[in-house]
């Protein structure tokens, strides 16, 4: 059962480790609303799952201690409990499928855990991760659906009841609903009129569907860029803390998270992972009733692949006109790329790549097609350049 | 003259507008030191250059603060003053050149400063704003060379020794030099034991060189992605200070700026701009002697434009074997693409783009060239995929 006690117990314990991360107050993310970032990106491990795994590994009893722990996951819990087995001094297998990004897999090394890459996808390394358990008589961490993670978790509502305590809302990520639950829980245990909303990912909406059927639904495809909450089914603690004590779980979609990813890098510097995301993209998007209140974003964790990062920070460069593609049809002469590169200079686009190709399907056998990428300033230069191509005679055919 | 009273009067009247900055621990940037980063980038405007402009505006005459301030910048400083200006409840004026990122204008925008934008480079728009302030009677903020700016940048030192009160070294960027004077003027005062590096780009040290002639030296030409801090000519305070307090000074290369950069996204989800990494590249690349030493890397701000930090992560995903390019010369026949897709597939090397292109120059007549951009894991994994292809057949063009 969980209890307040736990949670302060909990909150007590991991002094040892962790930090009390900072609430940063934005005046960008909804100018409607008094909106502070709890920036648990900044955590120890780049996410808040150190907190419930570290809690629960100190109170394992010497005998389990002895034996070490197991835990099956590509990402922040892995890392979690690699760090709260090795400040216990005790060992810790993390089994991960062969696939998993090298940068995760290093990160978890770097803490001292031993590495079991399992061929396959997620659900063969948790089938191995049980099969090892059974063996050598692991104890299994799980990443959200235990009272004490769930109790762990709930640290950062006593923390975020310190920091504000006149707060009158807080949201937060939904994946298998432990985070929100041990936050939930501690904050309405001391004060019910704060109003607690959950978020989830569009594409893997778990509890919102458990919730709206009254019992746990399994998806059976999942797809979101949030991988941190990419999961296919709540827990059976979790679903029922969620029933009791949180207030609504809305969805975003990625391309919302993206744009949120995209806020908090440009006007608060700080990184953030998909699934520490959702929580500003509700906000910024109005998918939550703040508007007035005095509200928290809790911004889960930062581990995010660099390959992705590359990607979302591309597509917002599109989305807010910053970059541009040209598709240009040119007569086969001497002289018109010059014609073109001029334009371009005088107007200040920055030229990023060329490629140009002749009698390609697409284009008359004497013409050829050129296509440039290109950096701008905004959607109005854009506008211009297209405009000044356009009125020098050069036929774009791309929109 | 400075004093360190001035200095501990800027703390007492910042107190009101900015935040004292965390130092967060690094395990990453140097293995062999105890490193902590002062995170200035989390400053309010995103920069430190808000202490010096508030201190400043602060300190003016009622009869100055009736005429309004006028600054000259396209970055940090414009929003420090900005802020500060809008604080104090007095009009300010800033001039750009008008190349400058929209986005830099529209955050000087938002703290309600009025913009001139001014055709021409940098050195347009400050002869512009010393225009205006003969004609107008605005007092000009100057970024760096002066004393109640410096003061206010000193007041980060005594913000150190209460955070870190046994540091051992500090490591600081170097532009026109406001920032090192004030931050080295409040240690070397305090406690003369301390060591004060300061770090500028290799492709912009101003004060590297007139510390080594001895006298102000002004360069013709500067380059660096590290904008804050690319200043062709030191300050005559600044040049003083660094002269008595200031311990080395060293540079850094773009790629070391970068790699910083990365490191700081990567292992401490924190925005940096190249300004503010030098610092951490300095003591990433060992630039400065801080073995076994507790040492504060200045991470002095966090405005960079997207589009840079785009090419920065490219250009490490690239250095760091998570991309790769393939040009592999194909004969030109059907199935052959198939071929290639299947090994790329079956090692799970993720396809960014690809262009197919017959008969070019570079080719023969019955040949064509197939260049394939890949997300890959790293560079044993860019090795694999190369080797299976070769072993298949397949002729790779490029290294």
């Amino acid at each position: 059962m969980l209890t307040l006690d736990k949670v302060y117990k909990a909150s007590h314990v991991l002094k040892e480790v962790i930090r009390p991360t900072e609430c940063i107050k934005s005046k960008h993310i909804n100018p409607e609303a008094d909106v502070y970032l709890k920036t648990e990106n900044l955590q120890v491990t780049g996410s808040f799952k150190v907190r419930g795994a570290y809690f629960k590994i100190s109170q394992l009893s010497d005998e389990e201690k002895a034996h070490g722990v197991i835990a099956c996951s590509a990402g922040n819990h892995a890392q979690g409990v690699a760090l709260a087995a090795q400040k216990n001094g005790i060992k810790a297998v993390i089994c991960l499928p062969d696939g998993a990004p090298i940068s995760k897999v290093e990160a978890t090394k770097s803490y001292g855990a031993e590495i079991c890459l399992v061929k396959g996808v997620y659900d063969d390394a948790y089938n191995e991760a049980l099969r090892l358990r059974d063996e050598k008589n692991y104890t299994l961490i799980h990443p959200f659906d235990d009272e004490n993670v769930i109790a762990g978790q709930g640290t950062i509502g006593l923390e975020l009841l310190d920091q504000l305590p006149d707060l009158d809302a807080v949201v937060v990520p939904v994946g298998g609903g432990g985070l929100i639950s041990g936050v939930a829980f501690a904050l309405k245990s001391l004060n019910p009129n704060i109003k607690v909303y959950g978020v989830q990912a569009s594409g893997a909406p778990s509890m919102v569907k458990s919730l709206e059927s009254g019992r746990i639904e399994c998806l059976e495809n999942v797809s979101t860029i949030a991988d941190g909450i990419k999961v296919k089914e709540p827990g059976e603690h979790t679903f029922e803390y969620c029933k009791q004590f949180v207030d609504d779980i809305v969805t975003v979609t990625d391309d919302e998270v993206s744009s949120a990813i995209l806020a908090l890098i440009e006007e608060h510097k700080l990184i953030a992972e998909g699934a520490g995301a959702v929580s500003v993209a509700a906000v910024m998007f109005n998918k939550v009733p703040v508007k007035g209140k005095k509200v928290a974003c809790l911004v889960s964790g930062g581990n995010i692949d660099v390959t992705i990062l590359s990607r979302v920070i591309k597509r917002g460069l599109l989305k807010s006109g910053r970059s541009d593609t040209l598709t240009i049809q040119l007569e086969d002469k001497p002289g018109q790329l010059k014609g073109v590169s001029a334009i371009l200079a005088d107007l200040g686009g920055n030229v990023v790549s060329i490629h140009h190709e002749r009698a390609s399907e697409d284009s008359d056998i004497t013409d050829c097609l050129l296509r440039i990428v290109l950096e701008t300033r905004n959607f109005e230069h854009i506008k211009e350049i297209r405009n000044a191509l356009t009125a020098a005679g050069f036929r774009i055919v791309n929109k």
